[in-house]
């Protein structure tokens, strides 16, 4: 498998973890030491493994949290860390997101991921369209 | 220098030359190649050299530009790779942002720039006070 195609894999697998609610899975995919970080769409900062995996820990658990699909992912490597960037649209609103991952003994592995919201309709598409006004 | 210094040291530049309305210091600071990639806070997603560098001359160049403060930068180096997330001050909002940084013949020089809104108030020790209500 070609870097990209794996990297690309490996941020599939990170939402459909999520989607799943896979807490196993999901941590398994997320770098094992301390140097991880993730800031989620409302801008709340997470530093460290016991404070990341607390936080969507609490997320896995709640009934309120949405599905999230992703769209028109553009993976960028860099040796052995790549990241990758996408639109996310989750509960009718539309993120743009990127996603750090660190290769460790061949698979890559989570070490930060940024979620943000768009302002603006997002160019993507496969997005849910507007119905046309009549 | 220590690579968390030069990283850091890295990441204050990039706040210094945007305030400074620097531009040759700021794309100087970008990785030369096509494999960058930014995301502002409205959402916007930019890929590749021409566009990152095409939207930033745009802000530089609008009057309506504000300086940048950033607070309690973090260092994350992963070998070559490196990301820096820190809380920006911009404009009276408060933002938080992921820098990643690649070294290059022993120069870090960024690939990628993430920059989201937060919800509620940062919790970051030098960000200006709300006056206490009488």
């Amino acid at each position: 498998m070609l870097d990209d195609e794996a990297v690309l894999f490996a941020s599939e697998a990170f939402y459909r973890a999520f989607n799943d609610r896979d807490i196993d899975a999901f941590e398994e995919m997320w770098a094992a030491d301390d140097a991880v970080a993730c800031i989620h769409a409302s801008g709340e900062l997470l530093v460290g493994r016991a404070e990341v995996m607390g936080k969507w820990k609490r997320i896995f658990a709640s009934r309120y949290s949405p599905i999230v699909e992703f769209h028109e992912p553009r993976a960028f490597i860099c040796g052995d860390v790549a990241f990758v960037i996408s639109y996310e649209v989750s509960g009718g609103r539309t993120l743009v997101g990127t996603n750090v991952f660190r290769r460790v003994r061949r698979r890559w592995r989570m070490v930060h991921h940024q979620s943000g919201r768009v302002a603006a309709t997002a160019p993507f598409a496969d997005a849910p369209r507007q119905p046309p006004a009549n």
